[in-house]
Protein backbone atom coordinates (compact mmCIF):
# COMPACT_ATOMS: atom_id res chain seq x y z
CA UNK A 1 0.00 0.00 0.00
CA UNK A 2 0.97 3.40 -0.60
CA UNK A 3 0.78 6.35 1.45
CA UNK A 4 -0.11 9.24 -0.29
CA UNK A 5 1.60 11.72 2.04
CA UNK A 6 0.35 15.75 1.64
CA UNK A 7 3.01 17.18 3.86
CA UNK A 8 5.63 17.54 1.21
CA UNK A 9 3.32 18.85 -1.47
CA UNK A 10 1.83 21.39 0.62
CA UNK A 11 5.35 22.75 1.21
CA UNK A 12 6.54 22.73 -2.06
CA UNK A 13 2.89 24.80 -2.12
CA UNK A 14 3.77 27.36 0.69
CA UNK A 15 7.66 27.94 -0.83
CA UNK A 16 5.78 28.70 -4.13
CA UNK A 17 3.30 31.19 -2.15
CA UNK A 18 6.28 32.52 0.21
CA UNK A 19 7.59 33.71 -3.46
CA UNK A 20 4.85 35.11 -4.49
CA UNK A 21 3.66 36.95 -1.63
CA UNK A 22 7.06 38.96 -0.78
CA UNK A 23 6.87 40.09 -4.44
CA UNK A 24 3.44 41.64 -4.05
CA UNK A 25 4.82 42.98 -0.52
CA UNK A 26 7.75 44.72 -2.58
CA UNK A 27 5.42 45.86 -4.82
CA UNK A 28 3.59 47.52 -2.03
CA UNK A 29 0.76 44.86 -1.84
CA UNK A 30 1.17 42.96 0.58
CA UNK A 31 -1.86 39.66 0.51
CA UNK A 32 -4.22 39.78 3.13
CA UNK A 33 -6.62 37.66 4.34
CA UNK A 34 -9.90 38.51 6.43
CA UNK A 35 -11.46 35.20 8.61
CA UNK A 36 -15.32 36.71 9.93
CA UNK A 37 -15.96 34.42 13.02
CA UNK A 38 -19.16 34.28 15.00
CA UNK A 39 -18.87 31.73 17.21
CA UNK A 40 -17.40 30.31 20.86
CA UNK A 41 -16.95 27.58 19.47
CA UNK A 42 -13.37 26.30 20.36
CA UNK A 43 -12.56 23.59 17.49
CA UNK A 44 -13.18 26.54 15.42
CA UNK A 45 -11.12 29.17 17.38
CA UNK A 46 -8.62 26.58 17.08
CA UNK A 47 -8.32 26.15 13.27
CA UNK A 48 -8.64 29.76 13.18
CA UNK A 49 -5.49 30.13 14.73
CA UNK A 50 -3.37 28.02 12.77
CA UNK A 51 -4.51 29.34 9.50
CA UNK A 52 -3.73 32.77 11.18
CA UNK A 53 -0.03 30.91 11.85
CA UNK A 54 0.06 29.55 8.89
CA UNK A 55 -0.32 33.11 6.57
CA UNK A 56 2.06 34.57 8.81
CA UNK A 57 4.79 31.94 7.89
CA UNK A 58 4.48 32.59 3.95
CA UNK A 59 4.19 36.18 4.48
CA UNK A 60 0.43 36.63 4.30
CA UNK A 61 -1.33 39.46 6.61
CA UNK A 62 -4.03 37.72 8.34
CA UNK A 63 -6.80 39.63 10.28
CA UNK A 64 -9.67 37.74 12.48
CA UNK A 65 -12.63 39.72 12.32
CA UNK A 66 -14.84 38.32 15.70
CA UNK A 67 -18.18 39.55 15.51
CA UNK A 68 -19.08 37.25 18.88
CA UNK A 69 -21.19 34.50 19.10
CA UNK A 70 -24.22 37.07 19.25
CA UNK A 71 -23.70 38.55 15.93
CA UNK A 72 -27.00 38.58 13.45
CA UNK A 73 -27.28 38.03 9.95
CA UNK A 74 -26.87 41.76 9.41
CA UNK A 75 -23.88 41.85 11.34
CA UNK A 76 -22.49 39.22 9.60
CA UNK A 77 -23.55 40.73 5.72
CA UNK A 78 -22.05 44.17 6.75
CA UNK A 79 -18.39 42.38 7.48
CA UNK A 80 -18.22 40.70 4.53
CA UNK A 81 -19.64 43.53 2.53
CA UNK A 82 -17.44 46.07 3.77
CA UNK A 83 -14.35 43.63 3.61
CA UNK A 84 -15.44 42.51 0.12
CA UNK A 85 -15.26 46.43 -0.75
CA UNK A 86 -11.60 47.10 1.05
CA UNK A 87 -8.80 47.16 -1.67
CA UNK A 88 -6.48 45.92 1.23
CA UNK A 89 -8.22 42.91 1.55
CA UNK A 90 -7.61 40.08 -1.02
CA UNK A 91 -9.01 36.99 0.22
CA UNK A 92 -12.28 36.31 2.36
CA UNK A 93 -13.18 33.53 4.49
CA UNK A 94 -16.34 33.08 6.76
CA UNK A 95 -15.70 30.48 9.57
CA UNK A 96 -18.30 28.29 11.03
CA UNK A 97 -20.43 27.09 12.80
CA UNK A 98 -22.01 30.18 12.43
CA UNK A 99 -25.19 31.45 15.31
CA UNK A 100 -28.48 29.20 15.30
CA UNK A 101 -30.85 30.40 12.39
CA UNK A 102 -27.67 31.78 9.84
CA UNK A 103 -27.34 29.90 6.14
CA UNK A 104 -23.49 30.18 5.78
CA UNK A 105 -24.55 29.60 2.24
CA UNK A 106 -27.24 32.56 1.88
CA UNK A 107 -24.54 34.99 4.19
CA UNK A 108 -21.14 33.76 1.76
CA UNK A 109 -23.49 35.27 -1.12
CA UNK A 110 -21.91 38.31 -0.13
CA UNK A 111 -18.29 37.44 -0.29
CA UNK A 112 -16.91 39.05 -3.54
CA UNK A 113 -16.45 36.23 -5.75
CA UNK A 114 -12.84 37.42 -6.82
CA UNK A 115 -12.06 37.42 -2.70
CA UNK A 116 -13.94 33.95 -2.27
CA UNK A 117 -10.68 32.08 -1.32
CA UNK A 118 -12.68 29.18 0.36
CA UNK A 119 -15.45 29.36 -2.57
CA UNK A 120 -18.13 29.60 -0.13
CA UNK A 121 -20.25 31.86 -2.20
CA UNK A 122 -22.82 29.75 -4.15
CA UNK A 123 -21.80 31.92 -7.16
CA UNK A 124 -18.52 30.56 -6.84
CA UNK A 125 -19.77 26.69 -7.13
CA UNK A 126 -21.84 27.93 -9.69
CA UNK A 127 -18.97 29.28 -11.68
CA UNK A 128 -16.62 26.22 -11.31
CA UNK A 129 -19.50 23.98 -12.62
CA UNK A 130 -20.08 26.56 -15.41
CA UNK A 131 -16.73 26.53 -16.37
CA UNK A 132 -15.95 29.88 -15.25
CA UNK A 133 -13.23 30.80 -13.19
CA UNK A 134 -13.93 30.73 -9.22
CA UNK A 135 -12.13 29.73 -6.25
CA UNK A 136 -13.33 25.84 -5.17
CA UNK A 137 -13.65 25.54 -1.50
CA UNK A 138 -9.79 24.80 -0.77
CA UNK A 139 -10.62 20.97 0.59
CA UNK A 140 -12.33 19.99 -2.91
CA UNK A 141 -9.22 21.59 -4.58
CA UNK A 142 -7.01 19.75 -2.09
CA UNK A 143 -8.94 16.53 -3.37
CA UNK A 144 -7.99 17.08 -6.97
CA UNK A 145 -4.41 18.59 -6.36
CA UNK A 146 -3.27 15.85 -4.33
CA UNK A 147 -4.40 13.11 -6.53
CA UNK A 148 -2.99 15.06 -9.50
CA UNK A 149 0.73 15.63 -7.48
CA UNK A 150 0.55 11.62 -6.88
CA UNK A 151 -0.56 10.98 -10.31
CA UNK A 152 -3.25 9.28 -10.40
CA UNK A 153 -4.85 8.71 -13.36
CA UNK A 154 -8.30 10.21 -13.51
CA UNK A 155 -9.88 10.89 -17.10
CA UNK A 156 -12.35 8.19 -17.90
CA UNK A 157 -11.17 6.67 -14.26
CA UNK A 158 -14.64 6.18 -11.75
CA UNK A 159 -14.25 8.15 -9.16
CA UNK A 160 -16.53 7.42 -6.08
CA UNK A 161 -17.34 10.53 -3.57
CA UNK A 162 -19.07 9.56 -0.35
CA UNK A 163 -20.62 12.36 1.05
CA UNK A 164 -22.90 15.82 -0.62
CA UNK A 165 -21.91 18.45 1.21
CA UNK A 166 -21.46 22.03 -0.42
CA UNK A 167 -17.78 22.21 0.90
CA UNK A 168 -16.82 19.10 -0.21
CA UNK A 169 -18.65 16.31 -2.04
CA UNK A 170 -20.66 18.34 -4.71
CA UNK A 171 -17.29 20.89 -5.82
CA UNK A 172 -15.32 18.06 -6.14
CA UNK A 173 -17.83 15.77 -8.43
CA UNK A 174 -17.64 19.07 -10.22
CA UNK A 175 -13.97 19.35 -10.04
CA UNK A 176 -13.26 15.71 -11.22
CA UNK A 177 -15.92 15.96 -13.74
CA UNK A 178 -13.34 18.41 -15.31
CA UNK A 179 -11.07 16.46 -15.36
CA UNK A 180 -12.98 13.69 -17.26
CA UNK A 181 -13.59 11.13 -14.56
CA UNK A 182 -17.10 9.52 -14.36
CA UNK A 183 -17.88 10.09 -10.89
CA UNK A 184 -20.50 8.95 -8.46
CA UNK A 185 -21.82 10.31 -5.51
CA UNK A 186 -23.52 8.43 -2.32
CA UNK A 187 -24.34 9.13 0.67
CA UNK A 188 -26.03 8.42 4.18
CA UNK A 189 -29.22 7.56 1.97
CA UNK A 190 -27.82 5.37 -0.45
CA UNK A 191 -29.45 1.72 -0.29
CA UNK A 192 -26.07 -0.16 -0.45
CA UNK A 193 -23.32 2.17 0.12
CA UNK A 194 -20.42 -1.15 -0.30
CA UNK A 195 -22.15 -2.39 -3.29
CA UNK A 196 -21.40 1.31 -5.12
CA UNK A 197 -18.10 1.99 -3.11
CA UNK A 198 -16.75 -0.94 -4.51
CA UNK A 199 -16.85 0.11 -8.22
CA UNK A 200 -14.61 3.38 -8.14
CA UNK A 201 -10.89 3.32 -9.18
CA UNK A 202 -11.00 6.43 -6.65
CA UNK A 203 -12.69 6.76 -3.56
CA UNK A 204 -12.90 9.68 -2.08
CA UNK A 205 -14.61 9.30 1.47
CA UNK A 206 -16.14 12.82 2.85
CA UNK A 207 -18.49 12.16 5.42
CA UNK A 208 -17.12 13.47 8.88
CA UNK A 209 -18.36 9.97 10.48
CA UNK A 210 -15.07 8.20 12.65
CA UNK A 211 -14.30 5.25 10.29
CA UNK A 212 -17.06 4.85 8.58
CA UNK A 213 -15.07 3.33 5.03
CA UNK A 214 -14.04 -0.36 6.12
CA UNK A 215 -12.25 -2.63 4.31
CA UNK A 216 -15.96 -3.96 2.23
CA UNK A 217 -16.12 -0.78 1.11
CA UNK A 218 -12.88 -0.90 -0.86
CA UNK A 219 -11.97 -3.01 -4.20
CA UNK A 220 -8.60 -4.34 -3.94
CA UNK A 221 -6.35 -2.13 -4.88
CA UNK A 222 -8.45 1.24 -5.47
CA UNK A 223 -6.82 4.73 -4.60
CA UNK A 224 -8.34 6.12 -1.37
CA UNK A 225 -8.78 9.82 -0.36
CA UNK A 226 -9.70 10.40 3.00
CA UNK A 227 -11.05 13.77 3.80
CA UNK A 228 -12.36 13.40 7.46
CA UNK A 229 -10.71 15.16 10.46
CA UNK A 230 -12.31 13.89 13.51
CA UNK A 231 -11.34 14.72 16.79
CA UNK A 232 -10.87 11.57 18.81
CA UNK A 233 -11.71 11.89 23.32
CA UNK A 234 -8.24 11.97 23.52
CA UNK A 235 -6.88 14.85 21.46
CA UNK A 236 -5.92 13.29 18.34
CA UNK A 237 -7.39 13.09 14.58
CA UNK A 238 -8.60 10.48 12.91
CA UNK A 239 -9.94 10.27 9.55
CA UNK A 240 -13.42 8.70 8.15
CA UNK A 241 -11.45 5.51 6.80
CA UNK A 242 -10.85 2.61 8.98
CA UNK A 243 -7.34 1.50 9.35
CA UNK A 244 -7.97 -1.84 8.12
CA UNK A 245 -8.58 -0.05 4.61
CA UNK A 246 -4.95 0.22 4.16
CA UNK A 247 -4.63 -4.07 3.97
CA UNK A 248 -7.13 -3.77 0.63
CA UNK A 249 -6.38 0.01 -0.86
CA UNK A 250 -3.69 0.19 -3.80
CA UNK A 251 -2.92 3.62 -2.18
CA UNK A 252 -4.36 6.42 0.39
CA UNK A 253 -4.00 9.80 1.79
CA UNK A 254 -3.01 9.61 5.45
CA UNK A 255 -4.85 11.34 8.61
CA UNK A 256 -3.29 13.48 9.65
CA UNK A 257 -0.85 14.25 7.54
CA UNK A 258 -2.78 13.97 3.61
CA UNK A 259 -5.57 16.15 2.53
CA UNK A 260 -5.36 18.50 5.61
CA UNK A 261 -1.93 20.47 4.59
CA UNK A 262 -2.95 20.77 1.34
CA UNK A 263 -6.18 22.52 2.16
CA UNK A 264 -4.14 25.15 4.22
CA UNK A 265 -1.80 25.36 1.58
CA UNK A 266 -3.79 26.06 -1.20
CA UNK A 267 -6.03 28.36 1.18
CA UNK A 268 -3.02 30.64 0.98
CA UNK A 269 -2.00 30.03 -2.54
CA UNK A 270 -5.61 31.28 -3.17
CA UNK A 271 -5.80 34.01 -1.52
CA UNK A 272 -2.46 34.99 -3.02
CA UNK A 273 -4.00 34.99 -6.75
CA UNK A 274 -6.61 37.01 -5.80
CA UNK A 275 -4.06 39.58 -4.22
CA UNK A 276 -2.17 38.78 -7.64
CA UNK A 277 -5.22 39.49 -9.76
CA UNK A 278 -6.47 42.46 -7.92
CA UNK A 279 -2.85 44.38 -8.27
CA UNK A 280 -1.15 43.09 -11.02
CA UNK A 281 -3.82 42.74 -13.96
CA UNK A 282 -5.46 46.29 -13.80
CA UNK A 283 -9.20 46.37 -14.01
CA UNK A 284 -9.46 43.04 -13.36
CA UNK A 285 -12.00 43.63 -11.44
CA UNK A 286 -14.42 44.74 -13.84
CA UNK A 287 -13.87 42.49 -16.12
CA UNK A 288 -17.35 40.50 -16.68
CA UNK A 289 -15.02 36.89 -15.60
CA UNK A 290 -15.38 38.63 -12.09
CA UNK A 291 -18.91 39.80 -12.59
CA UNK A 292 -21.46 39.27 -9.55
CA UNK B 1 -42.76 -1.42 -21.10
CA UNK B 2 -44.47 1.67 -19.58
CA UNK B 3 -44.68 5.11 -21.67
CA UNK B 4 -43.74 7.77 -19.07
CA UNK B 5 -45.92 10.32 -21.03
CA UNK B 6 -45.19 14.02 -20.62
CA UNK B 7 -47.84 15.56 -22.65
CA UNK B 8 -51.06 15.45 -19.66
CA UNK B 9 -48.71 16.11 -16.71
CA UNK B 10 -47.62 19.13 -19.26
CA UNK B 11 -51.34 20.09 -19.59
CA UNK B 12 -52.27 19.69 -15.83
CA UNK B 13 -49.18 22.20 -14.82
CA UNK B 14 -50.40 24.62 -17.60
CA UNK B 15 -53.72 24.80 -16.39
CA UNK B 16 -52.56 25.82 -13.05
CA UNK B 17 -50.07 28.33 -14.93
CA UNK B 18 -53.08 29.82 -15.85
CA UNK B 19 -55.48 30.32 -13.30
CA UNK B 20 -52.06 31.59 -11.43
CA UNK B 21 -51.80 34.28 -14.56
CA UNK B 22 -55.17 35.38 -14.68
CA UNK B 23 -55.08 36.03 -11.27
CA UNK B 24 -51.95 38.14 -11.41
CA UNK B 25 -53.63 39.77 -14.54
CA UNK B 26 -56.65 40.50 -12.32
CA UNK B 27 -54.64 42.44 -9.80
CA UNK B 28 -53.27 44.36 -12.71
CA UNK B 29 -49.41 42.62 -12.96
CA UNK B 30 -50.09 39.92 -15.46
CA UNK B 31 -46.99 37.81 -16.09
CA UNK B 32 -44.02 39.09 -18.48
CA UNK B 33 -41.29 36.67 -20.02
CA UNK B 34 -38.72 38.62 -22.07
CA UNK B 35 -36.59 36.02 -24.55
CA UNK B 36 -33.00 38.13 -25.41
CA UNK B 37 -31.56 36.54 -28.93
CA UNK B 38 -28.97 37.19 -31.11
CA UNK B 39 -29.07 34.76 -33.91
CA UNK B 40 -29.94 34.23 -37.20
CA UNK B 41 -29.98 30.59 -36.65
CA UNK B 42 -33.37 29.37 -37.91
CA UNK B 43 -33.90 26.32 -35.62
CA UNK B 44 -33.55 28.79 -32.46
CA UNK B 45 -35.89 31.57 -34.20
CA UNK B 46 -38.50 28.55 -34.13
CA UNK B 47 -38.44 27.44 -30.95
CA UNK B 48 -38.73 31.03 -29.46
CA UNK B 49 -41.38 31.44 -31.32
CA UNK B 50 -43.14 28.47 -29.68
CA UNK B 51 -42.32 29.77 -26.37
CA UNK B 52 -43.91 33.07 -27.29
CA UNK B 53 -47.26 30.68 -28.26
CA UNK B 54 -46.86 28.75 -24.91
CA UNK B 55 -46.95 32.24 -23.34
CA UNK B 56 -49.97 33.56 -24.79
CA UNK B 57 -52.09 30.49 -24.64
CA UNK B 58 -51.64 30.50 -20.50
CA UNK B 59 -51.32 34.43 -20.27
CA UNK B 60 -48.05 35.18 -20.25
CA UNK B 61 -47.00 38.36 -22.19
CA UNK B 62 -43.74 37.11 -24.25
CA UNK B 63 -41.51 40.07 -25.65
CA UNK B 64 -39.01 38.78 -27.99
CA UNK B 65 -35.34 40.83 -27.90
CA UNK B 66 -34.21 40.40 -30.90
CA UNK B 67 -30.19 41.85 -30.18
CA UNK B 68 -29.18 40.46 -33.90
CA UNK B 69 -26.82 38.18 -35.05
CA UNK B 70 -24.01 41.09 -34.91
CA UNK B 71 -24.43 41.11 -31.15
CA UNK B 72 -21.25 42.36 -28.93
CA UNK B 73 -21.12 41.29 -25.17
CA UNK B 74 -22.22 44.69 -23.93
CA UNK B 75 -25.01 44.67 -25.73
CA UNK B 76 -26.29 41.49 -24.42
CA UNK B 77 -25.29 42.58 -20.74
CA UNK B 78 -26.66 45.92 -21.12
CA UNK B 79 -30.09 43.99 -22.24
CA UNK B 80 -29.96 41.57 -19.35
CA UNK B 81 -29.35 43.85 -16.60
CA UNK B 82 -31.78 46.98 -18.28
CA UNK B 83 -34.83 43.51 -18.04
CA UNK B 84 -33.37 42.82 -14.73
CA UNK B 85 -34.72 45.93 -13.36
CA UNK B 86 -37.56 46.29 -14.94
CA UNK B 87 -40.54 45.65 -12.88
CA UNK B 88 -42.84 45.18 -15.42
CA UNK B 89 -40.64 42.08 -16.74
CA UNK B 90 -40.94 38.88 -14.60
CA UNK B 91 -38.50 35.99 -15.98
CA UNK B 92 -35.86 36.87 -18.50
CA UNK B 93 -34.15 33.67 -21.06
CA UNK B 94 -31.16 34.44 -22.99
CA UNK B 95 -31.72 32.35 -26.07
CA UNK B 96 -28.94 30.55 -27.51
CA UNK B 97 -27.24 29.84 -30.00
CA UNK B 98 -25.11 33.73 -29.18
CA UNK B 99 -22.64 34.73 -31.34
CA UNK B 100 -19.01 33.27 -31.62
CA UNK B 101 -16.62 34.34 -28.32
CA UNK B 102 -19.43 35.16 -26.46
CA UNK B 103 -19.98 33.24 -23.27
CA UNK B 104 -23.60 31.91 -22.46
CA UNK B 105 -22.71 31.22 -18.78
CA UNK B 106 -20.62 34.55 -18.48
CA UNK B 107 -23.27 36.64 -19.80
CA UNK B 108 -26.40 34.76 -17.71
CA UNK B 109 -24.67 35.84 -14.80
CA UNK B 110 -26.52 39.31 -15.74
CA UNK B 111 -29.52 37.94 -15.57
CA UNK B 112 -31.48 38.86 -11.49
CA UNK B 113 -31.45 35.58 -9.97
CA UNK B 114 -34.92 36.11 -9.10
CA UNK B 115 -36.15 36.19 -12.93
CA UNK B 116 -33.96 33.67 -14.22
CA UNK B 117 -36.81 31.39 -15.01
CA UNK B 118 -34.51 29.05 -17.22
CA UNK B 119 -31.67 29.15 -14.26
CA UNK B 120 -29.16 30.22 -16.65
CA UNK B 121 -27.47 32.32 -14.19
CA UNK B 122 -24.24 30.23 -12.63
CA UNK B 123 -25.51 31.59 -9.45
CA UNK B 124 -28.56 29.68 -9.60
CA UNK B 125 -27.00 26.90 -10.59
CA UNK B 126 -25.19 27.37 -7.22
CA UNK B 127 -27.92 28.11 -5.27
CA UNK B 128 -29.70 25.26 -6.19
CA UNK B 129 -26.68 23.09 -4.98
CA UNK B 130 -26.28 24.53 -1.93
CA UNK B 131 -30.17 24.15 -1.42
CA UNK B 132 -30.98 27.57 -1.40
CA UNK B 133 -33.91 28.92 -3.49
CA UNK B 134 -33.29 29.22 -7.46
CA UNK B 135 -35.09 28.69 -10.57
CA UNK B 136 -33.26 25.02 -12.23
CA UNK B 137 -33.08 25.02 -15.73
CA UNK B 138 -36.16 23.99 -16.75
CA UNK B 139 -35.18 20.86 -18.91
CA UNK B 140 -33.11 19.51 -16.04
CA UNK B 141 -36.44 20.64 -14.15
CA UNK B 142 -38.81 18.61 -16.38
CA UNK B 143 -36.37 15.19 -15.80
CA UNK B 144 -37.35 15.00 -12.34
CA UNK B 145 -41.22 16.16 -12.68
CA UNK B 146 -42.05 13.92 -15.06
CA UNK B 147 -40.18 11.39 -13.11
CA UNK B 148 -42.09 12.42 -9.73
CA UNK B 149 -45.49 12.74 -11.61
CA UNK B 150 -45.10 8.80 -12.55
CA UNK B 151 -44.22 8.03 -9.31
CA UNK B 152 -40.87 6.60 -10.26
CA UNK B 153 -38.99 6.04 -6.58
CA UNK B 154 -35.70 8.48 -6.62
CA UNK B 155 -34.76 7.94 -2.43
CA UNK B 156 -32.41 5.64 -2.33
CA UNK B 157 -32.12 4.85 -5.80
CA UNK B 158 -28.96 4.67 -8.42
CA UNK B 159 -29.74 6.87 -11.25
CA UNK B 160 -27.12 7.26 -14.22
CA UNK B 161 -26.90 10.45 -15.90
CA UNK B 162 -25.29 10.30 -19.24
CA UNK B 163 -23.95 13.91 -20.58
CA UNK B 164 -22.49 16.51 -17.98
CA UNK B 165 -23.71 19.78 -19.22
CA UNK B 166 -24.31 22.83 -17.06
CA UNK B 167 -28.15 23.08 -18.49
CA UNK B 168 -29.40 19.41 -17.86
CA UNK B 169 -26.43 17.20 -16.79
CA UNK B 170 -25.19 19.17 -13.69
CA UNK B 171 -28.23 20.76 -12.44
CA UNK B 172 -29.83 17.36 -12.78
CA UNK B 173 -27.42 15.62 -10.57
CA UNK B 174 -28.19 18.31 -7.75
CA UNK B 175 -31.79 17.95 -7.85
CA UNK B 176 -31.78 14.10 -7.95
CA UNK B 177 -29.24 14.47 -4.56
CA UNK B 178 -31.49 16.15 -3.19
CA UNK B 179 -33.85 13.47 -3.60
CA UNK B 180 -31.90 11.47 -1.81
CA UNK B 181 -30.78 9.46 -4.66
CA UNK B 182 -27.05 7.95 -5.54
CA UNK B 183 -26.54 10.02 -8.72
CA UNK B 184 -23.57 8.89 -11.03
CA UNK B 185 -22.81 11.50 -13.72
CA UNK B 186 -21.01 9.45 -17.22
CA UNK B 187 -19.92 11.15 -20.72
CA UNK B 188 -18.08 11.01 -23.44
CA UNK B 189 -14.44 10.43 -21.76
CA UNK B 190 -16.19 7.62 -19.87
CA UNK B 191 -14.05 4.28 -20.07
CA UNK B 192 -16.63 1.98 -20.63
CA UNK B 193 -20.61 3.36 -20.78
CA UNK B 194 -22.35 0.34 -20.53
CA UNK B 195 -20.35 -0.90 -17.52
CA UNK B 196 -21.52 2.23 -15.94
CA UNK B 197 -25.18 2.51 -17.29
CA UNK B 198 -26.35 -0.86 -16.55
CA UNK B 199 -25.99 -0.15 -13.24
CA UNK B 200 -28.86 2.55 -12.91
CA UNK B 201 -32.31 2.03 -11.23
CA UNK B 202 -32.95 5.00 -13.51
CA UNK B 203 -31.13 6.38 -16.92
CA UNK B 204 -31.12 9.67 -18.15
CA UNK B 205 -29.75 10.07 -20.93
CA UNK B 206 -28.93 14.06 -22.09
CA UNK B 207 -26.27 13.97 -24.49
CA UNK B 208 -28.07 15.12 -27.94
CA UNK B 209 -26.41 12.59 -30.35
CA UNK B 210 -29.57 10.13 -31.57
CA UNK B 211 -29.90 6.67 -30.66
CA UNK B 212 -26.69 6.93 -28.45
CA UNK B 213 -27.89 4.56 -26.11
CA UNK B 214 -28.58 1.25 -27.15
CA UNK B 215 -30.28 -2.26 -25.33
CA UNK B 216 -26.61 -2.98 -24.49
CA UNK B 217 -26.70 0.18 -22.26
CA UNK B 218 -29.72 -0.36 -19.67
CA UNK B 219 -30.24 -2.65 -17.30
CA UNK B 220 -33.09 -5.09 -17.68
CA UNK B 221 -36.71 -3.33 -16.31
CA UNK B 222 -34.62 0.04 -15.50
CA UNK B 223 -36.32 3.71 -16.24
CA UNK B 224 -35.29 5.56 -18.92
CA UNK B 225 -35.67 9.04 -19.47
CA UNK B 226 -34.65 10.50 -22.62
CA UNK B 227 -33.81 14.13 -22.53
CA UNK B 228 -32.52 14.60 -26.91
CA UNK B 229 -34.11 15.98 -28.84
CA UNK B 230 -32.18 15.69 -31.96
CA UNK B 231 -33.61 17.32 -35.46
CA UNK B 232 -33.96 14.25 -38.61
CA UNK B 233 -33.23 15.07 -42.00
CA UNK B 234 -36.99 15.27 -42.96
CA UNK B 235 -37.95 17.03 -40.32
CA UNK B 236 -38.36 14.91 -37.16
CA UNK B 237 -37.07 14.69 -33.75
CA UNK B 238 -35.70 11.65 -32.49
CA UNK B 239 -34.02 11.37 -28.55
CA UNK B 240 -30.80 10.17 -27.63
CA UNK B 241 -32.13 6.55 -26.88
CA UNK B 242 -32.26 3.98 -30.09
CA UNK B 243 -36.00 2.46 -30.45
CA UNK B 244 -34.37 -0.84 -29.43
CA UNK B 245 -34.56 0.09 -25.70
CA UNK B 246 -38.13 -0.10 -25.68
CA UNK B 247 -37.67 -3.65 -25.53
CA UNK B 248 -35.17 -3.94 -22.20
CA UNK B 249 -36.44 -0.85 -20.43
CA UNK B 250 -39.16 -0.97 -17.58
CA UNK B 251 -40.67 2.52 -18.70
CA UNK B 252 -39.55 5.21 -21.04
CA UNK B 253 -40.51 8.41 -22.01
CA UNK B 254 -40.97 9.35 -25.18
CA UNK B 255 -39.67 11.67 -28.11
CA UNK B 256 -41.52 14.29 -28.81
CA UNK B 257 -44.05 14.00 -25.69
CA UNK B 258 -41.99 13.25 -22.98
CA UNK B 259 -39.76 15.59 -21.13
CA UNK B 260 -40.20 18.43 -23.75
CA UNK B 261 -43.94 19.47 -23.05
CA UNK B 262 -43.55 19.85 -19.48
CA UNK B 263 -40.43 21.57 -20.08
CA UNK B 264 -41.84 24.39 -21.37
CA UNK B 265 -44.48 24.09 -19.27
CA UNK B 266 -42.57 24.46 -16.44
CA UNK B 267 -40.32 27.29 -17.87
CA UNK B 268 -43.97 28.94 -18.06
CA UNK B 269 -44.62 27.86 -14.03
CA UNK B 270 -41.38 29.63 -13.37
CA UNK B 271 -42.62 32.64 -14.55
CA UNK B 272 -45.43 33.13 -12.84
CA UNK B 273 -43.64 31.86 -9.88
CA UNK B 274 -41.47 34.46 -10.25
CA UNK B 275 -44.42 37.26 -10.97
CA UNK B 276 -46.16 36.04 -7.63
CA UNK B 277 -42.72 36.13 -5.68
CA UNK B 278 -42.31 39.90 -7.13
CA UNK B 279 -45.98 41.25 -6.57
CA UNK B 280 -47.77 39.13 -3.10
CA UNK B 281 -44.76 39.22 -0.76
CA UNK B 282 -43.27 42.93 -0.92
CA UNK B 283 -39.59 43.48 -0.02
CA UNK B 284 -39.32 40.07 -1.17
CA UNK B 285 -36.45 41.33 -4.15
CA UNK B 286 -34.75 42.56 -0.84
CA UNK B 287 -34.67 39.84 1.19
CA UNK B 288 -31.28 37.48 1.32
CA UNK B 289 -32.34 34.54 -0.03
CA UNK B 290 -33.08 36.46 -3.77
CA UNK B 291 -29.63 38.14 -2.91
CA UNK B 292 -26.82 38.20 -6.11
Amino acid sequence: MITLSGKEFAATIREDVTERAAKLAVDGTPPRLAVVTATDDEASAWYVRSIAKAADKVGIACDVVDLGSTATGPDVVEALTSLSADGAVHGVILQTPLPDGLSVAELAGNIAVRKDVDGSNPTSLGRLAAGLPAFAPATAAAVVALLEHHEVPLEGKHVVVVGRSVVVGKPVAHLLLDRNATVTVCHSRTADLAAVTTTGDVLVAAVGKAGLIKAEHVAEGAVVVDVGTNATADGGLVGDVDPEVAEKAGSLTPVPGGVGPVTTALLLRHTVEAAETAHTVPGRRRQPSWRR
